[in-house]
């Protein structure tokens, strides 16, 4: 039976903030969480979904708002658990499990801060294989599963719990009551059965993202090239080096907002990178053309260490290399599409699968 | 034991939109509402405070939200008996009765139709002992109670079940929450025991609406003057009569707000009356020299019939009496002029109570 240690944080947190493509918050302020949290209780059990009851109930929990305000406002943790225990109460049932909803420095790491307090075992999968920035923008929501009842607790003290006739007036107020209550807050949301999530989840993500993490650190400590080393544990495309020139980044109506403008280098030389993000990055444009789009992962890395690059994290100067990764075969479906692509985020351009994008140009 | 009908229905939409100053809603909608009710379930009995056991669980059940939104969004009542029942699941106590919050339009209303379609008794008291605009702005607050955890319920069918630190935060969480939902939505609030209204409550206000409203419609059907038997069961003081000029009303925040200006007619000739409002009327300014101001009740009724006019339902060319009505004692001391006198309305004046004021000017 596979537990997640100290290290395997370590790796998960790096892993999840690259498949966050530049959203999910600061790796570090949930690793603490995390790592406090196994240090005091003990390693977390993670479960395969194949484990996993028809029946059983599982709760993911994770953090909603801007990161930007996140790395200003530390979670004590005490909320993620009022959260996660008012949803236990209301729906009167205890929890088997609980799950990430996405993969994310902040967001694949409050699920084992939880599941260590809470003495529960983690499932290996989450709704996105990536993170994204509106609550409906799951998986979950591919397959009609309700986003409530869900309950939001600010680290003051307030909770909130709501029930919603769709996935969208749950965005809709809870993004309003992210804001009001100060920009972030910690949730428990789509309460689901085992069965639900054999269907409707993305598996074996925290395997995944503790691979890349792993991937990454040891070409680190052996002198090899880290971003080599991710590139061949992903099967991702290199579809950009450079270095970052103006970052536009303004916090509106609970999001981060922006795009970057990355300089070619190497190979890349004489060449343009425009990179648009909220939260996550939505779109990348080489010199005009279209190099990936949602629901495509777009991730950033540093270009020495392949160490994730969040959008509030993006700064002059910088030299990044850019990664585009085929998302899961659930986002490239009509209601896929329709739901995160690139549309769906005011860009009028049509999805193409990132690997055709790649070969068009080659 | 005293059971509200029909006919006492008709009486205290009347009395309490007359306490309602302003606010509270149309009496015409809530008014439906409690009808249709009893005439389906049957009449409502009315407990005085002294018959509650001290540890009975009282819920008040109302209106939040800006009246004039909803004059075009009727609430079809389902909403408020959806928040009634999620907040008795919440509490896992059985509820005893049920309370205005407030005397106003609709909200001496809901609590009727809340009772007969849930077959619990009303109790005969309120929070208020008139309308305000703020959730925080009862007497229930003065004394230290929780305005949660309350629940919130929209007519497209979203609930939400709030647990704030404060009051304050709920009125802010609450508040924001109305807006996102379309301006006005249906709540449950302020959980209470037998021994909190006994301590808290304003006694006795369901029966001297009814008063007031049969007052005035005995007047009426015995072609006697209607202001005056208002004058004479009340005990207020006349302030003003005159005709309506300029009415300047906007919706923000959930909130109507404005002011409108009053000519003066009969003994008021040559004189100008200066009405403000957040929804219900906060002070009155008659040519410069504060003629009366909040927590003391400044109501506005048709010159001819003595009909409460709310202030989304000022126009320009009415001929109006505004009355003004010492408020309950435990406004009157410094928390409670803290929490709704003039200075927190924005008003750089000092309150002084309205019989005061009056025997200034005689």
């Amino acid at each position: 039976m596979p537990y997640i240690d100290a290290q395997m944080v370590e790796d998960i947190a790096i892993g999840a903030a690259f498949l966050g493509t530049g959203g999910g918050g600061d790796p570090y302020v949930g690793k603490l969480m995390a790592l406090q949290a196994i240090e005091k209780y003990g390693p977390v059990e993670l479960l395969n979904v194949e484990q996993l009851p028809d029946d059983a109930q599982i709760v993911p929990a994770a953090m909603m708002g801007a990161p930007t305000v996140l790395v200003e406002k530390v979670p004590s943790g005490e909320e993620v658990f009022r959260a996660f225990n008012m949803l236990k109460d209301y729906l009167g049932k205890e929890i088997y499990a609980t799950i990430p909803i996405e993969a994310g420095g902040v967001n694949s790491m409050i699920p084992i801060a939880v599941a260590a307090t809470q003495k529960l075992p983690l499932v290996d999968a989450d709704g996105m294989g990536r993170a994204f920035p509106e609550l409906q923008m799951v998986t979950y929501h591919l397959y009609g599963i309700s986003a409530t009842p869900m309950v939001i607790a600010d680290e003051k003290g307030n909770t909130m719990l709501l029930k919603t006739v769709d996935n969208f007036w749950t965005e809709n107020l809870a993004r309003n009551a992210t804001v009001v209550m100060g920009g972030s807050v910690m949730i428990a949301i789509y309460p689901m059965t085992g069965k639900d999530v054999k269907k409707a989840g993305i598996r074996n993500i925290v395997t995944y993202s503790a691979e890349i993490g792993k991937a990454i650190r040891l070409a680190r400590q052996n002198d090899q090239n880290p971003v080599a080393a991710l590139i061949k544990v992903t099967g991702g495309y290199p579809l950009f080096k450079g270095k970052i020139g103006d970052v536009i980044r303004r916090t509106t109506g609970g999001f981060v907002r922006g795009q970057a403008i990355i300089s070619g280098i190497d190979d890349f030389r004489g060449s343009k990178l425009e990179l648009h993000f909220q939260n996550e990055n939505l779109i990348a444009i080489q010199d005009g053309r279209v190099a990936a789009t949602v629901p495509d992962l777009i991730c950033t890395v540093d270009a020495e260490t392949a160490i994730p690059i969040t959008t509030e994290g993006l700064r002059y100067g910088q030299r990044v290399v850019v990664v585009g990764i085929p998302c899961d075969e659930k986002w490239r479906t009509p209601k896929g599409i329709e739901t995160v692509g690139p549309r769906y985020f005011g860009y009028d351009v049509d999805y193409v699968p990132v690997e055709t994008l790649v070969k068009e140009v080659r």
